[in-house]
């Protein structure tokens, strides 16, 4: 199931922090829960589409950030769309390379 | 350059109106500007990322859409993400044909 | 996976069409999906615990109410919580058949 | 009467605190107040479902939880709906195993 | 248990229908449901002081309201507060007959 | 004239503070401006029936109350309303037992 | 006691219905009740400044007028200022003949 | 050209700080740029009647104030009305020196 | 003076009426009124920088274009900026003709 | 293409910085990427027109500025209007002196 996610950062994370978040943001890639990253423009914020089984896997990833304790998330639970193009190939998925 | 787009329709658009409307949704994918798209569940809404050199061909894409008339849009123009497992040829990617 | 999920109804539904929308409810709590229902006092509202595996198949369900077209619908992604009385066999639990 | 209660937790709270929290709301379910609580994913935030007889009962429950001052709290009271399900053996009531 | 209710109405009801929400009002005030009513000024919306058993009979009342399906409708719980003169035979109590 | 004020507490008062206000809301109740006061359950809120002959009279008994420079206070200016049935016995007056 | 009032204009009154709106608001202006009267540039909407006893008699000024139907009014109660220069007889003073 | 301001007080200022501010808007005031001022009843916060040749002649009234670095302050630009009393020589008219 | 306004277009406007509207936009440029003018994309919507001599004449513009009977509008005053490029003759600027 | 860019200034920043920001704001007028600015009267923000290829060269500008970390930015893409008068001699374009 995928979620669109929109996350804040409040205040100023440090090099160090980023750089452990940027780790944790391989992983879940790698684990498939991750899936895409956007920066909005002009603000420490971001728009993801994250795939998880539920709710719940989804917090453990989201919670597992080292930037967590200092975001602001939105989750929006997404269904799958008749004209989704990434669904060509299978119901909704982004296909792999 | 990428977009995240929200729609929600006002009203009940025909059967034949949704058809065209999934026509012009298959051109769109073909062209490689409607990359992706969910329906928000419980609304007749959906979010989508769309892929536009500038605002005015997003915008031509957007008002060639058969419901148009009926959408209410908004747009949110997305920069890359340093940690976009889609930018590294990692597994969620969104191909780049 | 549970969802919150709040209805507001437009207009006024005629008596024959809130009879088939209490069908409905009967065979969706029946299929497990509609766990609890409660009126928002003052208003043509509702809040209800659903449950579904996937935000299609909550999407699906949602859709087949007979007033669908009437409602703005709203729906809440649940997680689990560590101190949920339901989660632990307690006296507040939503029985799982 | 039931009651839908949102609550957002403001800074940090200590692993003692948190335990502290985790006994009262046993305590609470116990006495059969706190009927269900869920997660909302990505934010140290909850909804719950609490029964009491009155406004005052529920403040004097809310008010005695651990983490209270450190709560945003918004309170929906529920009217019973003649579609919950939960309705069936009882008026609006979560049925006890 | 207090209630605190706003009430908006839409469009602009006949003489007739004012004249059978006012006797209807003063039922409910017979019955101590309906305590106070003020007018917001400049707007057809009223604030209301409203004591009901439960949300389940504040509804009642509020549904039985010619007005009703012309009204938009909001409840805030009301808890008792130690500093209520009210609550304590002061000056600006409202009589519990 | 009636005032429904809406008062947001920040902070966290201490107890000699909170005696000292509730000694002012005596006076403020005796002297008939304060007439009626609830508390938001779940929240350092409260809603109030204030009685002035002006708004600066209002707000000079706002203003006098230990507790204001901790007050995030919201004033909705009141009318009589036809249907009040405080009203029985005098323009929109609450009966003095 | 002085009250800003807002107003917005639903539809497209006739120039009748303005003429008759003129006329009132002439002899609201010459009972001393509507002290001043700007347009809000680019929308069919006024920000006034209102004179009354009571919020009573502004209610009763403000459903005289002839597009009363057709506005959307928010009323924002007034205090005097200490540093308000028409309190000091200095020169924006509004006169209170 | 005249501008409704709103103007918020963030904190406490102190004794001296309102005496400043009190001169520079007495001097304001004789400059005929500040022409009314309420408070807002409850809050440190007011509305203003402002006349300024520009928005930029506005800006620097404004941000000449002792208050300025603690004030969070919005304006909104008006136009003549034809049914303004000030503008007719009416009784509700501030008189242009 | 600059004002940046925001117009959105209710309903769908005849082929006729947005002739009409490109004739009156052509005037009020060549009168150096309407200076800029960007859609905003996926919407019937648009920002526009505007000068005029106070808000009057600006009302004036705006309720002189043809669609003005179906438009939202909202109007930002504008002050001049010490950094702004447009100001000292920089690349960005408007030219002054 | 097109931005408008709304900022708002959290704090006070200090002569150096704001020296270093308009010496920043300089370069980026010399590279054409910010065209214009203006003060929102009585706040610490202001609305810009800037131009960039893509929101990544928009993202990249403004953080650039050695404000950004104390800045609040909203971005709103912007596509050309038909009836945009800066168009005349170029598509959308601000024409250069």
């Amino acid at each position: 199931m995928d979620f669109l996610v929109h996350m804040e950062i409040n205040g100023q994370p440090s090099d160090e922090l980023l750089k452990k978040e940027a780790q944790r943001a391989r992983e879940l890639a790698e684990a498939g829960i991750l899936r895409r990253l956007w920066r909005v423009p002009g603000r420490r914020a971001n728009w993801g589409l994250w795939a998880a089984a539920t709710a719940d896997e989804l917090h453990a990833a989201l919670a597992s950030l080292p930037l967590y304790p200092h975001l602001d998330i939105t989750v929006h639970p997404l269904a799958t769309h008749p004209n989704d193009p990434g669904s060509v190939g299978g119901p909704g998925r982004v296909p792999q390379t």
